[in-house]
């Protein structure tokens, strides 16, 4: 099979970054043959950029219609990604998707069942799946190694952004540009990771979300989320863009110990029998079941947004089981979702929430918005600092 | 002046080890002339175990009215607490109050009142309080090292306890006899430093709390809760007697950095600037202020106990400042009271929390309590493996 000929639409900071990967030939069975843009300012950074003979577009539809690609790379801001995906899927056209997969689940939804329908290749640019840490810890519980699992809790306070950052375009950091902050933008990535890792989704939200603690923004910077499970278990999940340094610690209990993952390593302390037995038995009152604190060997690179790349032309060639299928950017968006309706209506949610009443809510924040942006900088950013 | 003499009431769990102390003369200044106990099981271990010629009582009127005291040390179930020192304040006793104060805010703002007015020495067990690291760290956020608090995080769940423990008397863990589980009984301690250390006590909290839920108990072994404070930073205190191994990690976040009490270590992340201003002319978007990673210097060994026992003496014989005033037993108090109200009641609330309102939600779970314990043991565990 000859090379699957590749598209990428937006490039503003992550756009650039699989354009130019593609440019350089680094993904194999990959080539770069068109971009699309509505920003002038951007295709001049095409221009200049890419070395790779491509056509260029400014029209979305032009672009899906008379480009020569078999496959496309949607960057475009948030809302964009499933109206763009599902007309990618009706012109035959595999899909790599931004995370998030979108703004609200309703329309998700829809893009999922489209993708399913037209049997393309659609991955989700969950980068950090490829994370040799995330794929042990995954396979550690997945393998019953935790034994049931008790509790989880992720402080994710390190994705720190200063007021340059929101200054830096006008849809950043607002109901109507992005759909929200940091739930939307930064945190995704570990969204999805926290129900991918532990294979449980929460079955109840209750939330508390800031908006513009930190920055002069209208949407959130802040969450602190308290979640609970099927089986009983609990969790809390606290992020924000606004704290340095920030932490990065996933913490997981079970039947047969804790891990944690932070600081790039993985502990295990290692029960050695359950603990409910051991509950069940001993007679001590004081007595604490035995543990060996391991630290997991973790081997292997992070391939990050590269590996994710040749994943999905993998799956194209080859029918190499994807890492991130699209079909599971759902996930973490219905997380978001809840988290989002909990702290507007001041109460617990269960999941997944209502889509319509979703929409219906965030469409109030959009209309009454009355923040204005004082300064925009239009500034594409340095985004190998980001994740 | 001579030896301050003192007795001991209630000899379960703790007292034995506070009349060992006494007993072995290790409390400079103070000598044990007495101990009351209900238990004639409890006076026969003190027949057997204390060498000090002293007097023994089991009715408590009696031993308050008749023993040759000037101070006595509170070891009792909590719900007897406060009632006993104010019936020692009356008599013109010095008091040492194990924790809590008591099991609802109500009495314990008579006793708080009933001890300013007697002008006697009241002190609180908060033995952690003597604990180098949380002495530090106190000092570090007075002195403005941190800036102004944006977050705090205490995960508290290594206070495992197996059934047995529960099972060792009848009035553990029932709320009749305790008024509560984790939150009355191991947590109280981190409770206390939670607010001493940082100097800030919520002023909401939203609670999620779970009975019985790794135990066969009524009341709870596990707890959420999500607090905000006056100055618009938030914290989680998370607490159980179900995990093992648990974890002690004290986060807090400043405006000029993080600091993180763990694995009796106290880290500093210390920005050489303050946040507020890099986020205001930061222009690069990603950027972050710089920040050294300094393991702070503890000094001086953990007392414990007997630093609480001596600094009570030294405050009855040379006017030493207390370290654990015993009216300041009440912050930590109305904090859980807050933590329990919020999850009856399923919704917000303020602190301080009604004392009238909490006490008829607590009589309410009292009377409707159908609990019944199946084994009793009646048996006194080894303390030392207690904190």
């Amino acid at each position: 099979m000859s090379a699957v000929k590749v598209g990428v639409i937006g490039v503003g900071n992550m756009g650039r970054s699989h354009a130019r990967k593609l440019n350089q030939g680094k993904v194999k069975g990959a080539v770069l043959t068109a971009v699309c843009d509505a920003s002038e300012q951007q295709i001049e950074w095409v221009k200049n950029n890419i070395t790779d003979d491509i056509d260029l577009y400014q029209d979305e539809d032009r672009f899906l219609n008379e480009a020569d690609i078999d496959a496309i790379i949607i960057a475009t801001p948030h809302y964009f990604h499933p109206t763009t995906a599902m007309k990618a899927f009706d012109k035959g056209i595999h899909v790599m998707l931004e995370k998030p997969a979108g703004t609200y689940a309703k329309n998700v939804k829809e893009m999922n069942e489209a993708a399913a329908e037209s049997g393309l290749v659609f991955s989700m640019m969950y980068n950090q799946r490829t994370h040799p840490l995330y794929q042990k810890l995954r396979k550690m519980i997945h393998s019953g190694e935790l034994g049931d699992i008790k509790r989880t809790n992720w402080i994710i306070t390190d994705w720190y952004r200063s007021q340059s950052y929101y200054d830096s375009s006008e849809w950043r950091a607002t109901w109507d540009g992005e759909g929200g902050g940091v739930l939307l933008n930064q945190a995704p990535h570990q969204l999805d990771l926290w129900q991918w890792t532990t294979g449980l989704m929460p079955k109840k939200v209750h939330a508390f979300v800031s908006l513009g603690k930190y920055h002069d923004i209208e949407v959130e910077d802040d969450v602190t989320a308290y979640v609970e499970y099927e089986n009983g278990a609990t969790g809390v999940f606290i992020t924000s863009t606004g704290e340095a340094p920030g932490t990065n610690r996933f913490e997981i209990t079970g039947d047969r110990g804790k891990i944690v993952v932070e600081n790039n390593k993985l502990i295990f302390y290692r029960l050695t029998e359950s603990e409910r037995k051991f509950n069940a038995t001993d007679k001590t009152g004081f007595g604490r079941p035995e543990c060996w604190e391991i630290e997991i060997p973790v081997k292997g690179d992070y391939p990050g947004h590269l590996g994710i790349l040749q994943n999905w032309m993998d799956a194209i060639h080859n029918g190499t089981p994807l890492l991130a299928p699209g079909t599971e950017g759902i996930k973490g968006l219905e997380i978001s979702n809840a988290i989002y309706l909990s702290a507007w209506l001041e109460k617990t949610v269960e999941l997944p929430v209502d889509p319509d009443l979703y929409l219906e809510n965030l469409q109030a924040k959009i209309k009454q918005s009355t923040f204005q942006k004082k300064e925009i900088a239009n500034v594409t950013l340095d985004v190998e600092k980001s994740h």
